[in-house]
């Protein structure tokens, strides 16, 4: 996979050629080129933005510059490609967006400013992506998540350490608790069905926790799903131990207040 | 404010160091430390991570090294601090949160490992976020994006150059397209109501495209706003224009199905 990268920050990209992505460029199993669109410009001082039109605070990205670096990427490669603008009015970009990115022999990142970009400049695009609904002072690190989320899913990238299959999000449900050594730290235990060895108790306690923490914090995952019937059974039972326990809270807290009430007693 | 991130990689948070938070940073503005917890184990190769307790593939980061990396944070500041842990089980971050963090005095990045962590590291935290519903290998460019969206509202960061009150979510509309030089590039013209001068009908543009825009593509950040009068006047007009738009697209529809099946009359 080709990923061009259009910033006026490449030394931003320093992480990428770290850790897993940096690896699969050694590799040969990603082309990554950051290419500065300052060496676009045709004035002495390299301006890339200039005031808006209609007034108001700020500088904006002159369009010239970035039509000019994608006609040169367009002359190296003329075959289909995905330009992606990263803007906050773009979609959100999530695991199915990494995936279908992934599958695309050409990649070119455009990375915003943060006062903002000629609108002329979102032609140029086929995809307009946003991390999320928050704001960031550049398109570079929301550029890197997205390339470091796609770059994964590449054939061979992720080498034999982990699979993506197993991760959140790739089942549907979010990840059981896991534990490693010591069995026992700062008073806090690992589970004893862990220990004993027994896998099909622990297939079982780690499908019914897997259910209980996608139960508790994010529902809306769950209604999209088929769950088998183990599943079904493990899930009813969560919701009963929930119930209970915030009962159990509720209780509590009406103990609480009364003891409140009467510290001195 | 200060921020501690605890990392397995703090040569990856290089871009941070450039750009507006490199800044604040020089200006004394954020106080920022990169802590490598590897320096808190104490087997002669220095493992981070150990096998989980019950199989299965990966590795998993052992909770010794971070439990004491926390008690160093703690013993050099035992004042109130958040604890972020990035997670995908995490609520999603977004700007409120952004918001919300900004008013801290100290805040406490944990950076995760991609194949997973000991259950017991999630009692050190306060938060634990998700950026969104993708998967990275790493949580140190959720931590930088984290970082970067929350900073730039810490007062002082942005300078004079722009205000964060101005951007997309922060008035609850998706920003109006804008435009600088050239007036006409590649065909492609700037409007001429931005050229005029005329700052009534100027203003009275931007916010009806800014609807539009909104309308077109986040609707849904509409259903929480109280709008003016003369916005709920523009946002009727975008919407019957839509719909005139829409059913024009439709009729050039049939057309072309029309002319794909007699493609010689």
């Amino acid at each position: 996979m080709q990923i061009d990268v259009l910033t006026l920050f490449p030394e931003m990209f320093a992480p990428l050629t770290q850790s897993l992505i940096g690896k699969a460029v050694e590799d040969g199993l990603l082309d990554l080129n950051l290419i500065n669109f300052r060496q676009y410009t045709h004035d002495k001082h390299q301006h890339v933005d200039d005031t808006p039109y209609g007034g108001g605070a700020g500088m904006l990205l002159k369009p010239d510059p970035l039509f000019e670096a994608m006609d040169a990427v367009n002359a190296q490669d003329s075959g289909p490609k995905r330009v992606i603008l990263l803007d906050p009015a773009g979609k959100q970009f999530n695991q199915a967006a990494a995936d279908d990115l992934a599958h695309e022999q050409h990649l070119v990142f455009i990375c915003g400013h943060y006062e903002g970009y000629d609108e002329r400049i979102r032609t140029l695009v086929t995809d307009e992506f946003s991390l999320g609904d928050f704001v960031l002072t550049g398109g570079e690190i929301a550029s890197m998540a997205m390339i470091d989320a796609t770059a994964r899913l590449v054939p061979g990238v992720l080498g034999n350490s982990v699979s993506p299959e197993t991760d959140s999000f790739q089942n549907g449900l979010l990840e059981y608790p896991q534990y490693t050594r010591p069995a026992e730290y700062r008073g806090m235990r690992v589970p004893e069905v862990l220990q004993n060895g027994n896998h099909q108790l622990i297939n079982r306690w780690r499908l019914k926790e897997s259910l209980r923490r996608t139960y508790l914090r994010r529902p809306d995952l769950l209604t999209g799903l088929t769950l088998s019937t183990e599943a079904q059974k493990l899930l009813r039972e969560v919701r009963g131990e929930e119930a209970t326990k915030q009962a159990a809270a509720r209780l509590q807290a009406s103990d609480d207040t009364h003891d409140d009430v009467h510290p001195e007693v």
